[in-house]
């Protein structure tokens, strides 16, 4: 008898009419003799509506509270997923956060997940076959409610996996599983079989919006097998697994976008010690996640200093950079929100030289200029314009023969 | 420093601009220099929404997941509603049914409170001088979420009113108090300014929505006043307290009708030890709570039984009736849902002969025939055709002198 973890996003169980179809999908899997543990998250729409009800007392919430509310979104889903199994005639119970004992830290809307108790778990596994939990809600150590965020709910499948030794974690949602391009921008994208966690790290960070970064992460550190794919048909996805040689054959598997960085350049920055920490500190308090930072070589005494924000930070980050540029005596300070960051991802570069400058040569002959670039083992990124993003994903999806062979025939 | 409890009602938190008037009202009371725990009850419609969410799933919803389900109606209004105390600079906590100990046992949909642990409460109340908790969930020993049942936020304000020794338990309604018969029947009633907990307990049970019965119960165990009031105006409500020697002096403090009733009786029933038992048992294991029974003396062994159930058992408790009366020999079996039970109440009819003929002549005056009649200590139901509840009302209204004085002049 094998335990199988199976999360349903908020598409999955976005009316009373999927909710059903997901109750039906469980029960079958469950009379196949397995046990089933399903995460579920809050139903499309409602995350939302719940955020626009607190935002019409204030525009600016208070976190603890918010979670609160927040919270009763996946309620909501287990308590009618258990009503949906039981109707059907089968055992089920629902647990929320409290009841699951899915201890986090305090950060109020991006809590990380501590520890979990499993024992109700298992007695109510043992008990019921099949039992449904909230994600993306926790308990820290004074009982507070808190919520993992966005994707969180993915999180929760993976943790209980991991905590609970699953043989398998199935993630459902709206598409087939992870592609070799964006199938909206590459018509012949090919859907990935199998993906090591490293790449499927690179594909999360870098725009891909399939996986949520944490539950990669978690799955990673605890080895736990993903199968990501659709609620909607029957047909394999993409398994998420531990790095294997035969992947190191496959030079680049993949190709991702991201529109929603904005790009920041502070010009003749004085190059000394401590330089950079004087400019980003006051960033990184302000709670703005920095992606990518390009330094150049100094010249005289200056240098050039280049990084990447997300779009909606923009703003409030020129604002405090150019006070910051003030102190330190720094030129001058550009922004730049029309900006596309193009990716490749794949294990094979680690044992390859060359791909680099394919890549290069690639946007070259489309005339393609690349504005900045940053490298790691496994993928390489180059912040191009906006408008090119489509034609750059293209391109490079051709170059490096990612395409299904039977859809470009 | 005093401690005060105040409890809203689903219309008093209907809407975001009410949620936020509230708010405004509870901080005026703490800025007073009290401290406030404030029990909420889920925003007006939405029980009955979430209701109807399952039963788009199905007829007989699961008990433990529709709690669950329901349960996230009064967690709403309490984040909301601290969102909104703290978006006016006031410090405040939600507390959930888990969180605040709330230990019921666990009769899903009607669980009644065992206990509460204090201890969380009042640290909270230390640290934000304001705490609001969801009103009509608790937590069973296995820390599986109960709710209370209809009117259950009105219990739990009373009980924790009552663990905590607050100095006052304020209900606000959308009437203005309890009054001597429904305005909307009787023009002219007069708002009751103190009222026992006995004849409280007498107008909840007899049809007066006012105050849920079981928190009137809470309320004279533990002694706790109420102040049931309006949230609309800032007028006076009526006071629920411990029967003090003045009150006897009135007559009789109300009537109330109440038209949820129907009518069955059993001729020709063969009288002899145990009837009862068998007749009634297997309409209390099938759920339905009888309320008035009447035998009459037997006859040449043979009695007539007539008893009333809810309006809404009456088809379920006649098919169960017939096939009784087949089981036991009786005749006939016979069924009326266009009754209404019209009562008077008052302490004062326990020193005071001829309040019931009064009651009689009144109706007899009227032309309203009296097809059952119960009585205890402090009150007398009579059961006549639907059609003159009103009429008897204001009869009996008119015939006790409880109308307000100024309203008849």
């Amino acid at each position: 008898m094998a335990l199988i973890v199976q999360k349903y996003g908020g598409t999955s169980v976005g009316s009373i009419e999927r909710i059903k179809h997901v109750a039906e999908k469980v029960i079958k899997s469950s009379t196949r003799g397995n046990k089933l543990l399903v995460v579920l998250s809050a139903m499309a729409g409602q995350t939302d509506a719940l955020i626009n009800l607190s935002k019409e007392i204030t525009q600016s919430p208070d976190p603890r509270e918010l979670d609160v509310l927040m919270a009763t979104g996946e309620q909501m889903s287990v308590s009618l997923f258990a009503i949906a199994v039981k109707s059907m005639g089968h055992d089920c119970c629902s647990l929320l956060g409290f009841q699951a004992a899915i201890h986090t830290d305090h950060t109020y809307g991006k809590a990380r997940i501590r520890t979990i108790d499993s024992k109700r778990i298992l007695r109510e596994l043992d008990t019921n076959g099949i039992v449904a939990v909230a994600g993306f809600q926790g308990i820290d150590e004074n009982r507070n409610i808190t919520t993992l965020g966005r994707g969180g709910s993915d999180t929760t499948a993976v943790a209980l996996a991991a905590a609970l030794n699953a043989d398998l974690c199935e993630i459902y949602t709206d598409v087939e599983g992870v592609f070799s391009a964006d199938p909206t921008i590459c018509s012949h994208a090919r859907k990935i079989d199998r993906i090591s966690y490293d790449e499927m790290l690179e594909f999360a960070s870098l725009g891909a919006k399939v996986l949520d970064i944490r539950s990669v992460e978690f799955a990673k550190k605890y080895n736990v097998p993903i199968h990501v794919r659709s609620s909607f048909t029957e047909k394999e996805g993409t398994m998420v697994v531990a790095e294997k040689k035969e992947m190191e054959k496959v030079l680049v598997s993949g190709v991702v976008s991201d529109k929603n960085e904005a790009r920041i350049t502070m010009s003749r920055v004085p190059d000394r010690p401590g330089i950079a920490f004087k400019i980003f500190e006051p960033v990184f308090k302000a709670g703005i996640v920095v992606d990518m930072i390009v330094q150049n070589t100094s010249v005289e005494g200056y240098t050039d200093l280049t990084f990447t924000v997300p779009r909606a930070d923009f703003r409030k980050t020129i604002d405090l950079i150019h006070s910051i540029a003030e102190d330190i005596g720094a030129d001058n300070v550009l922004g730049d929100e029309d900006i596309a960051k193009v990716s490749i991802i794949g294990v094979g570069m680690r044992n390859h030289a060359g791909v680099a400058s394919k890549m290069f040569e690639t946007l070259a002959e489309e005339n393609i200029n690349i504005s900045m670039i940053s490298t790691s083992e496994i993928k390489i990124s180059c912040v191009i314009e906006e408008k090119y993003t489509e034609l750059a994903v293209r391109a490079l999806h051709d170059a490096f023969g990612l395409g299904d062979e039977k859809a470009e025939a």
